[in-house]
């Protein structure tokens, strides 16, 4: 273990240290696809159970999909291929011999899911009719970063017709709360909620709502999407159906993803100098018990409270490990555990055992009055749950005042661009809605991350006409 | 909705009709690639939840890795890519170019697996290292059914590796044994448990131990298998540690898979004339409630009741579903649920409600004396749960009964290979362990599904050497 890089000065390598030490992830022999070891893996099903019982409490019901896709499904939507073919993974041999038409490993899903929707739909009253798919997918993706950004990685993809189209914007906005809440509720990230510019809409997108996140480095991460598609998108498909007075109707449809670029963002949300920290309720390990044994004593009654205490918490649906490793110090173990920023950690020792009481250490805390906490054993059942609970709501808290802190109001891109440049941050301006206007900012590195629905600046940044929307300008991942 | 073909003569074309019908499955424009409609996804769901909790217990983590595997990888150990080869879906094109070196779509994950086990295991404090993944497979197959074979499926696999072979073996057998209870205790399907022949073994392995069961028609699935694979093997992918002593060791591995065939197993096992038959304990709809209402009559005090039903049920952790749709008659409700395999009814009528009871129907009796029973509405909650056990073992232990009545002792391959050929069923009987006597048995289309621990048959089948073996012969699916 080497000391990790400095989180204030060096970000990007502080996150590529902590990852790998943390052991979330390692590179493969595949070039830009990552592991997911066991640590990040659980992060990712603790995160899908939530949302997947959201998902389902919207009527939404899981299916699944072919990952190969025939080539030409995905030129039936013009938009479409021209955002997705330059990002294409093509199978082109199966079985020993040449395809005779090459099969497209799915970017996304919607061209295969429409074709199926064509099928299934015919009448109005097959409508709504609302698909979710837990899968793979693979964009070919020349500059990688783990979580962030990688050539596969693992989704939801949400997928919905519907017969007005104010039904499928209920539908997308929808699935956009359900995701604020994981962020927010669960994850402890703030999410910045918007409509996306047309510039950069999902291909084939009439609106696509957006989740932005900003990073401790001041640098904005997109960390989901919702998008009410095109009405001539589901017309590619064929899909039609036959509504109550007998005309014939084309559906209304929707898709949304949340991924595993989540965990990024955790990481890049609440990570400090000592390492990882998760939030707990999506802690693998929510809580670490660690006995204080010193060799020349015996450590059998000490370890038999330690498993009681363990089987206790868990019996309370709590996620506990005991490390009683006699290869290591109490000293190892807190560097290591802290490291993989475990929530709270458990000390017992042989005094703590003589008065019945353990020490809670608090790993979001530096303050040392705030950090340790004695309580006696027979109060941890209560204790650490509203310790848990209180970490949970402190991250959200604390994170929202350093976003606050990185967001900032300026008028003219000619004033705030070299700020902007030189240490990233958040900048709500105003913009007239040309796309003229908007790739200017690429010349400080910045680009529209969202509409804001509040309009607290008059005039255009860049051109001082009339602006439309007041948005939020950043350098995103 | 057409009448199903009869099952008792045409079981392959019930079978096709009826994952249709009941809406499990729909072919994809992707040739070989079937898509899982929602109702075939939850049970897919409910096994992979039940059977998560097996793999996790066994202390094996899950992780995921890489869908697209180097070329190279597979070539790496001689009897895999021979085994593999003819089957592999490769990726040539990524990002508009060439590839370098072409990509495999993951047949199954020992070689990339097995490179990150190499980076991982140093110590044998490394050891042992338990890694499950929850995946997609491509395997290129011609002649496809759905479930049962197709060219994608879902599936785990574990991958594990020990200090000794006996551990190795002890894992190994474990996974088996996780595998067992799911097919008898959740699905209901009898699980004939033995040891592959030499020639029947996992591309690989020294040991591949298999479930088999036997279909409705005679006709025997290979449900899922474990291995222990070759010691050469890991030293292929350069995988090695050091002992306690300071000696480099390789480790001994296994692995083993349970995949969406299962469902295939489940069909072919409990369908009958009516349709399909669903084990409550991975049924998605434990119970349909079916409100009997006359169109002149008011019906909002027995709906009100309908859903007061459903709340306390799902309270107790049932699957309930209300039909109440106006539209269509109760004759047609119940077709359409028994067809789904719905384990029970429960009818609810103003006569009931007046009286304050159901009428429970059992999926899984013909009998009308037992099929009905009248529960007051205040007993559903224990009669409820009581009823779904009773299916849930009835379903076993009948399924047992025609397992037994289609299992046949035999002496000569020349007497009961006729019989094989032309009616299917399960023979055991006595094998030398001769490759070429194994060979034989093709000509009436039978292989041996796996070798049985007692032994009845003293003489080869074939040869009339003296048996190693007694083995069960099958037509396979």
């Amino acid at each position: 273990m080497s000391k990790l890089p400095d989180i204030q000065t060096q970000f990007a390598e502080w996150y590529q240290e902590i990852i790998t030490q943390a052991e979330l992830i390692d590179a493969s022999p595949t070039k830009g696809c990552f592991v997911f070891r066991p640590y990040s893996y659980a992060i990712w099903e603790n995160i899908q159970r939530e949302l997947d019982a959201k998902i389902k409490a919207m009527g939404v019901q899981n299916a699944y999909f072919p990952l190969l896709i025939p080539e030409s499904f995905l030129k039936k939507e013009a938009k479409h291929i021209e955002g997705f073919s330059p990002e294409l993974a093509v199978v082109t041999i199966g079985g020993g011999k040449q395809l005779e038409e090459p099969l497209v490993v799915r970017p996304t899903s919607e061209t295969i899911i429409y074709h199926m929707f064509a099928r299934w739909i015919t009448s109005w009253r097959d409508l709504p009719m609302c698909i979710n798919q837990w899968a793979n997918v693979v964009r070919w993706e020349m500059r990688t970063r783990p979580f962030v950004r990688s050539l596969e990685f693992l989704w939801q993809e949400g997928h919905t017709a519907h017969r007005t189209h104010e039904e499928a914007v209920a539908m997308a906005e929808q699935a956009l709360a359900a995701y604020k809440s994981i962020y927010e509720d669960y994850l402890a990230v703030p999410a910045i909620v918007g409509m996306k510019s047309e510039n950069e809409r999902f291909a084939g997108a009439e609106r696509t709502y957006t989740i932005e996140g900003l990073m401790q480095d001041g640098k904005a991460l997109q960390m989901c999407t919702s998008h009410v598609l095109a009405h001539s998108f589901p017309a590619s498909f064929d899909m039609k159906y036959q509504d109550s007075e007998g005309n014939t109707q084309v559906p209304h449809c929707t898709s949304w993803g949340f991924t595993t670029r989540s965990i990024g963002a955790v990481i890049m949300t609440h990570g400090d100098a000592n390492g990882l920290v998760m939030p707990p309720r999506i802690a693998p390990i929510q809580a670490v018990i660690i006995p204080i044994i010193k060799a020349d004593q015996d450590s059998a009654s000490l370890l038999e409270k330690v498993a009681q205490i363990k089987r206790d918490l868990e019996s309370q649906g709590i996620r506990v490990k005991v490390d009683d490793d006699p290869s290591t110090t109490p000293g190892a173990k807190f560097f290591h555990w802290e490291l993989r920023g475990v929530p709270v950690r458990i000390e017992l020792g042989p005094k703590d055992l003589a008065n019945d009481s353990v020490v809670l250490v608090n790993r979001t805390e530096s303050d040392k009055a705030l950090k340790k906490t004695v309580v006696a054993i027979g109060a941890l059942k209560t204790a650490l749950p509203e310790l848990l609970q209180t970490i949970q709501r402190n991250l959200l808290q604390r994170a929202w005042q350093r976003v606050q802190s990185q967001w900032y109001h300026a008028d003219m891109l000619s004033e705030f661009g070299p700020k902007l440049d030189a240490n990233n941050g958040l900048y709500q301006t105003g913009w007239c809605g040309a796309a003229a206007c908007e790739e200017k900012m690429k010349a400080y590195k910045g680009t529209i991350r969202c509409l804001r629905d509040e309009q607290r600046h008059p005039k255009c940044c860049v051109c001082a006409q009339d602006s439309k929307h007041d948005v939020l300008v950043a350098k995103a991942y």
